[in-house]
């Protein structure tokens, strides 16, 4: 028996094509809420850059709201990943891997001509005309990035390339504060200049 | 003669009621686009607000693009108000100039629940939905208020408070990009500790 028919039966609900109809809707709401948040960004929209019919969405959301939040989500495991490819990498000390990310993320950036930024920090600006719930959902996945940072900038301090004074937690805060700010300025002025302004002083500071 | 009928004579198109309303506009504007950004906002609910008839608001604004222009002009004029306050302080010496300048920001934030924040900030961050001319008129007024910044910190540094070693330059173009990611935050979570996370990490820097 092959693995299609048997995972077939396995998810009733779940045909192939409609598990393509909610990739590709996850795919067409990161695509425009990074680039223009999520107020200016209209559900004909998505459907239109997805080219999945309406049933389809609502088969996956219950709203614009719920689709909102699972963005969040969708982008905060992407996030993550490429997060932690740096933080985790043991080829490089730690504060290292806290510059190979922003290095990464400049790359990112710069694939897209830096027209799309950081959907959390988009939705997080736009708070005032947002449902409440995505406020504590946005919230956790900052302190999340941070946690990861804060232990990063630790091991730092552990092999004495971050000297004892600073306090990791502290910093940590203060980088993804910061960096929000960094992607903000960078998406305005269609430059990588905010984000090597920001991250070159932040090493400086740090290390001097 | 009196000054009132002199001044109408002047000024044949503006009467007073009209001038009244375009102040009504203009305040309805700020307070709905700090809050809200300006996708979110429509044309009505500043009309509304502001309790005048729409043809006031096509008398004084070409368009909502041309409305949200002349806020950013407004704003900028009343920020740098509040931004020169402090830094032209003399009876502080330039770097409690700026930190005067975070205190009375956070005390701004306050009056209104941390619900409002940067109208620049806010509009930088839909730049990618909002109507080209922004991207010019945005980054103007933060490059003015980070000139203002860099020279109190140049001050700083002439006075011996701020090491020779920092570039004025790339400190004041840093403090801005993380400190409209700190107004961001402190809006998302309510809260000035976002505001204060960063102000008191940034002086720990510059006079450690």
């Amino acid at each position: 028996m092959s693995d299609a028919p048997a995972k077939r039966r396995g998810r009733p609900k779940s045909k192939p094509e409609d598990a393509g109809a909610r990739q590709a809707l996850i795919r067409a709401g990161l695509e425009h809420l990074t680039e223009k948040g999520y107020s200016a960004v209209g559900i004909d929209e998505i459907l239109r850059s997805a080219e999945v019919p309406k049933g389809s969405f609502y088969h996956y959301f219950k709203s614009k709201a719920d689709f909102g939040s699972q963005l969040v989500e969708a982008y905060h495991t992407f996030f993550v990943g490429m997060l932690e490819r740096s933080l985790s990498n043991a080829d490089l000390p730690p504060l290292e891997r806290l510059r190979a990310f922003t290095l990464e993320a400049e790359a990112g950036m710069a694939r897209h001509g830096f027209r799309k930024g950081c959907l959390v920090g988009n939705l997080g600006q736009e708070m005032g005309a947002l449902p409440e719930p995505f406020r504590d959902q946005l919230v956790a996945v900052l302190t999340d990035w941070q946690e990861r940072t804060r232990r990063c900038l630790a091991g730092a301090q552990s092999e004495g390339a971050l000297a004892g004074s600073h306090d990791p937690g502290q910093l940590s805060a203060f980088f993804w504060i910061g960096w929000e700010g960094a992607v903000l300025r960078a998406k305005l002025e269609r430059s990588p200049e905010p984000l090597r302004a920001f991250s070159d002083q932040f090493f400086r500071f740090v290390t001097s």
